[in-house]
This record gives C-alpha cells, sequence and structure tokens, in this order.
C-alpha cells in the first residue's frame, strides 16, 4: 500500500495554502549570538537571528557554558534512566530546589520540556481531580490545549485575558466541581500580558485553583526573574507556575512549582513524567547556573527592555506598524502566509536578517506576522540595520497600506 | 480551598499500596560508571548501578564526552527556539542523516524524547490519516497508549506477540481502513523479542502500516546497531522505526525514521514536534557522535553480551529465579510491591547495590520485580558480590520459594 500518497496529499494542502514550513537551518556561534552561520543556499553565510526565545543571550553567557562543560567532565552526557529508574540524579534535585525559591513554592518538578510539563501536569490535573472542570484562556499554548484535551476534563474556554467572563463562567459552575483557570502571563505571539491580579481574585472567589504558565516571562520579568507573577506580588496567590529552562534561560527543559503535595501527586501519577529519560544532568546544571546568575544579575534585563524600546521607536519612526504591547515581543502584523514568507525570505537573502514567518498553526490563519524578539546583545547598529531594511521594503512593495 | 487534601488522600492510597516511589538520588561519576556516588540517608557513599538504560555505558564514553564539550564550546547551550523559528541547528540536521543512515531509511525526524516521539507520531498518524485503525500490541509502552488514546483513532488490541492473533484481528476491519500495526521489538519489563518476520509479513498481507519502536534496541542489536531490524534484515520492509538515543546513545532524545513523506507529514502536523524548544545541539552532537561509534565498534556489544550471559549462570548457580528471554535484561521477579522495595533497600543499604524495584504502574500490580541490566563497564567482581548478595538474602529471606 502506497502510504506515501497519503501524507502527500496533505502536504499538497499546506504548500498551496502558503502554510507548509521550511526551517531555516543555523549553526549557533558561541560568542557571536545573536549572529550564526547559515547553511541554507541563496542566504549570507553570516544572518543576525531576530526571532529566537534565547531571549537574554544566556545560552551562550561564560558561566552557563562553563557550567554544561564541568559537569559534563563529571558526570558525563545523559542521565541514564527514567527519574524512578537511575535517573535521578543530584543535578536534579538542586535544580528543582533552585525553581522553588524562585517562586517561592515549596517544591518543584523537572521535566524534558516545557510542552511536556503543560501537557503532562494538566492531564493528570484534569483525569485525577475529582469533578475537574479546566477553565482556559482562548489563547492558550498548544501544549496546555493539548493536556486539558488528554485529560479528558471537562473543559470551558473563557475570553482573552477577560476576568469578567472567567467571573461569570466560573459562577455557572456546580458548586462540587474541582475549578482549575489556566492561563499565561506573557502570551507570546501577541506579547500581552495577562491582568493577572483580577484573574486571581475571580479564581480565589469561587474556590478555584490557579494554573499559571510562565514560560515567556521567567528570567525576565520580577526583581530575581520569577516572571510576572513576581513583580506583580502574586506568586503565593498561584497554586501552580509553569516555566521553561529553554527560553530565557538559555538551554532545555520545563517545570512545575507549588505545593509538596501538588508536585509529589504530579510526580506520582503523570504518564509525560515518570516513563521518560531524564534530563542530562549537564543541561540542569547549565540551567540552574543560569537562574543564579539572573537572580542576582539585572544587568541582561536591563540592556534587553532599553534594545526592545529603541527597535520600538525605529519602527515608528519609520511607520512600520507594529503590535503595542507591554512584553518584550514585537510583532509586526502581515496577515497574508504568502507575503510573509516572502518578506522573510527577502531579508534573509538580501540583508542577512533572519525572521521566521510565524504561519498557522501556531498562529490563526490570516495574521500571519514576523515575530521580533530583540534582545541585550543586538546592537544598535543591528538595529539600524533591520529598520533600513524593513523600511526599504515596505516603501518597495507599498504593503504599509495593506497591513496597517 | 485545600487542593493539597486532595492530593494527598491519592497519595496516601499509593502508599497503603507500597506503591509509592522513592528515587535514589545519584550522582553520575564520568570514567566510574556504573558506579555513582549516593546522596541518600543511609546508604554506602558509592554504590554499583545494575538498572541503568545506559546499556553500554555510552554516556561517558571520552569521545562522546569529547562531541558534547565541544559543541557547547562552539555552539553555546540551547537551541534557542522551535525547530521552526530559530531552533534548527546544523548538529540537528547532521543528527537526522545519521539516523535514517542507521535505519537505511530516506528520513528521520528528531524529538525531545523517545516519549514525546511516540506520543507525537501515533498521535498525528492516528488522527489524520483517513479511517485509521492502531492495532496496538498488549504489551506497548505507556508513550505509545497514550499517543494512540490522544489520536482517538479507533484502537484494536491484539495478544503481546502473537501475529496469528494480529492476523485475526486486522482480517475483520474495513478494507477502507488505514491499518497501523504498532508493536516493539525489546520489551524492556519482559526482556522478550517480537517475532518481527512474522508480525511484518501479517502486516504486508492486510496492506498495514507497520510502526516500530526499538528504543531498547538500538545501538545494541544488528551489525552496525540498527536494532532487531536490523539484524532480522526487516528494516527495509517496516514502515516507520522509532527509536531513542537516551538509553544505548547515552544522552537523550528520540526520533522516527521512514519515508521522507512521512516524516515531513509528522514534521508539518505533529503538535508536540512543533510547539517545543528543540534539543541543545551539544546533545545532538554527542549522540551523533555515539552512534557514529556504535556503527563501527562491536566492542562494547560483545562485552555486554558476555556480561549478561554470566550473570544469567551466576544466577542459575545459585537457583534464583529470573525470567529466561532473549534480550540483555534479567528480571528477577518478586510479585509483591513492599517486598521488592525491601529487598531493593537492602541490597541498597547494606551491599551498595542499586536496583530500583520497578512496580505498578511500570508493570502491573502483581508482577513487580528487580530488573537488572548488566552492561561492558561491570566487572567479574561486581557481578560475584550481586550474586553473593542475592543469594544470602534468598537464603535469610528463603523468599526464593514463594516467588519462584
Amino acid at each position: 500500500m502506497d502510504f506515501d500518497c497519503l501524507f502527500n496529499a496533505q502536504l499538497d494542502t499546506l504548500k498551496e495554502e502558503g502554510n507548509y514550513r521550511i526551517f531555516a537551518e543555523l549553526e549557533r556561534k558561541c560568542g557571536a549570538f545573536p549572529k550564526a552561520k547559515s547553511h541554507d543556499e541563496d542566504c549570507p553565510d553570516e544572518v543576525t537571528v531576530w526571532c529566537s526565545n534565547d531571549y537574554l543571550g544566556m545560552g551562550q553567557h561564560p558561566k552557563v557554558i562553563q557550567s554544561m562543560q564541568n559537569a559534563v567532565a563529571e558526570n558525563g552526557c545523559g542521565a541514564g534512566g527514567t527519574r524512578n529508574i537511575s535517573g535521578t540524579n543530584h543535578q536534579h534535585k538542586l535544580l528543582e530546589a533552585e525553581l522553588a525559591d524562585l517562586h517561592g513554592k515549596e517544591s518543584a518538578l523537572l521535566f524534558t520540556s516545557g510542552y511536556v510539563s503543560n501537557w503532562a501536569a494538566l492531564s493528570t490535573l484534569g483525569s485525577r481531580l475529582p469533578d475537574a472542570v479546566i477553565l482556559s484562556d482562548e489563547l492558550n499554548h498548544a501544549s496546555m490545549i493539548e493536556g486539558i484535551r488528554h485529560s479528558r476534563a471537562n473543559k470551558v474556554i473563557w475570553k482573552h485575558n477577560d476576568p469578567e467572563d472567567l467571573d461569570r463562567k466560573l459562577a455557572a459552575l456546580p458548586s462540587n466541581a474541582t475549578k482549575i483557570v489556566a492561563f499565561e502571563s506573557v502570551y507570546s505571539m501577541d506579547g500581552d500580558i495577562c491582568p493577572m491580579k483580577e484573574i486571581v481574585e475571580v479564581a480565589e472567589k469561587h474556590g478555584a485553583m490557579t494554573y499559571l504558565d510562565e514560560v515567556h516571562a521567567v528570567g525576565m520579568y520580577g526583581p530575581r526573574g520569577g516572571g510576572v507573577s513576581e513583580r506583580e506580588g502574586l506568586a503565593d496567590r498561584i497554586t501552580l507556575i509553569e516555566g521553561t529552562l529553554g527560553k530565557a534561560f538559555g538551554v532545555m527543559g520545563g517545570y512545575i512549582t507549588g505545593s509538596e503535595a501538588m508536585c509529589d501527586f504530579v510526580r506520582s501519577f503523570a504518564s509525560g513524567f515518570i516513563f521518560t529519560t531524564a534530563l542530562p544532568p549537564a543541561v540542569a546544571a547549565a540551567a540552574r547556573t543560569s537562574i543564579r546568575h539572573l537572580k542576582e544579575s539585572r544587568v541582561e534585563r536591563d540592556a534587553q527592555k532599553a534594545q526592545v524600546a529603541h527597535l520600538r521607536k525605529r519602527l515608528n519612526d519609520y511607520g512600520i506598524p507594529h503590535l503595542e504591547n507591554p512584553s518584550h515581543i514585537i510583532p509586526v502584523m502581515i496577515k497574508d502566509p504568502v507575503k510573509c514568507r516572502m518578506l522573510a525570505d527577502i531579508l534573509m537573502q538580501d540583508y542577512g536578517i533572519y525572521v521566521q514567518p510565524i504561519n498557522y498553526p501556531t498562529v490563526p490563519k490570516g495574521t500571519e506576522r514576523l515575530r521580533f524578539t530583540p534582545g541585550p546583545l543586538h546592537t544598535d547598529a543591528d538595529i539600524e540595520h533591520l529598520v533600513q531594511a524593513l523600511a526599504t521594503l515596505w516603501k518597495q512593495c507599498a504593503i504599509a497600506h495593506q497591513v496597517a
């Protein structure tokens, strides 16, 4: 039987829609970030990465590099097993203690990725708590959606960042339900930040558990990088804070923090935690070094904020439309997958500027965009080069009016 | 609301059943494996690990260590993004080419773990192929079960390693169904190996796709470590071969291999692939070095086989009952969670022998066991120490007759 024809039929549809994805093949160069070597034909040898989630450049911080190399030398490469079967390394325990401290919680639990932490924690809470109902912000990340779906708990979608809608929907639930309000702090595609205090207060009013995804905020917001919940002084009122080690912390992995009983519960019942090889000890060591550094150092956060503000100002100077938001993410809306890809290709090929076109299913069809994430290692000259390139393209293509 | 009481109620049940898990906290020491430092009270400082899935000790192989350290120095720590958004590194592409070559396939696709590769690939195939029916061996791994469940495709369970039952169940399906036969080569808890040729022939007879999990076999079986499918000369007749980089290859990550169209299909539609940070380039580099080494070198496999046979013989000499099987896994059945934990505790505390008690949900209740995985780095003296300890315990506790 020719299975390839089944696969190709669906791939052809993607291609016709302009939603087929082509990955840029890069070679990160330690010490050179945000510059990277490109391995794609038709591209300059060196490009500037403008869409990384290594928001603060910690993936190449000398202390983090050194920590990872030392741990490889001391502990070897892999963990050698699941957490239960010989895979729990001292480095995992140290990192979990560091994460609990970061969010002011009793306990933390590591996962192989942020995706798995959301999927495993939500599917375990939703499937095992009695009469669970998960109230999910309509723009929650795919990992949360899949976790909720997998739990087969009752699900209620509330309007994005709308505490009043949440209030109404909580009020309509039976009193015996175990209510879990799931939401994010920074939504990564629009860069908006939730009204956290209002959401927490609504949840408290209805006796609901709060499940907060801070993956785009940890390391970045709050005096110690504890996320928006730290900055707003709300961490102790949130039941579960989930985060990642793969974005601002520059390494890999995910985690949840909360009460000791809750972390123990997820540890004991979550299939996606139990049946998977633990993170390499060296990954855990590097992540811990990064977290510790960002608890003490504001240099990276301050420099990033300055460059975000600088890019925004220069985009305004040239009339290049971008979504206003209070975060570090600058989306330039194109609203067409083919145009979005075309602009990204020209930027890459003619200007050495790498920004991935963001298309379906990462964002809804019709909201395609270029998403810029300036960091502390982007120079003023990098910003000027980007803005001049965009200004030229906007003029040439006369697309400003179409996308404004 | 006191959520902790909800969590504690279910944890208490686990504890009463003897199924509450306590992780051994180890510190792997590069160059000393299978010895490790223990961080647990009441345990000797140094223990010998007898239950690692770093089957060949590649996690501390000098070439693999060097490769990981070099890549950290060259590329930094993390990938910095999802594969689509700045996270595809040259090292990922090299590794995918290496994996395709290992299994003689057109293409390969990397995932953050073996768990995620099974979950994401099966849920994508099952949910997107028209009229899909997944025929799943009854002892398939949790990651496959969860992937099938998540796909919401029709599922048919066939008797473990029974091609005749599979034949009957395939024959009963409607002709328009897209049939996917999902099975493993080495089943890790009993150590049995599937009748692969018979299964493949039954699948071919019915025009079914074959999905083979080789996670406990890659690096270990076949002249180049391509798994049981390589050893049996069947790889080219299997639609999809899934494997891990976290066991015999000693690092972390998972993958699928197959036709270019199939890998592109999963790449384009699998949520668990798309929405997650890519593996660190250094993890990919280390895994590739390990694979390349084991393609050329038989030393590790031969030494492992010798030590597996040696331990089996000595267990027989002392009348310690263990499951006969054709693989590298030696299960000693205890069949009671409390006794299993007690024996493991005594081995650890009194003899410095670390073997994790395997209990529910990893194995069905009533089939609790100690599972030994001798490797090329276990010395004859290590084996003798283990056998003497078990012999003493068997005599003292007079449990031999109860568990035989």
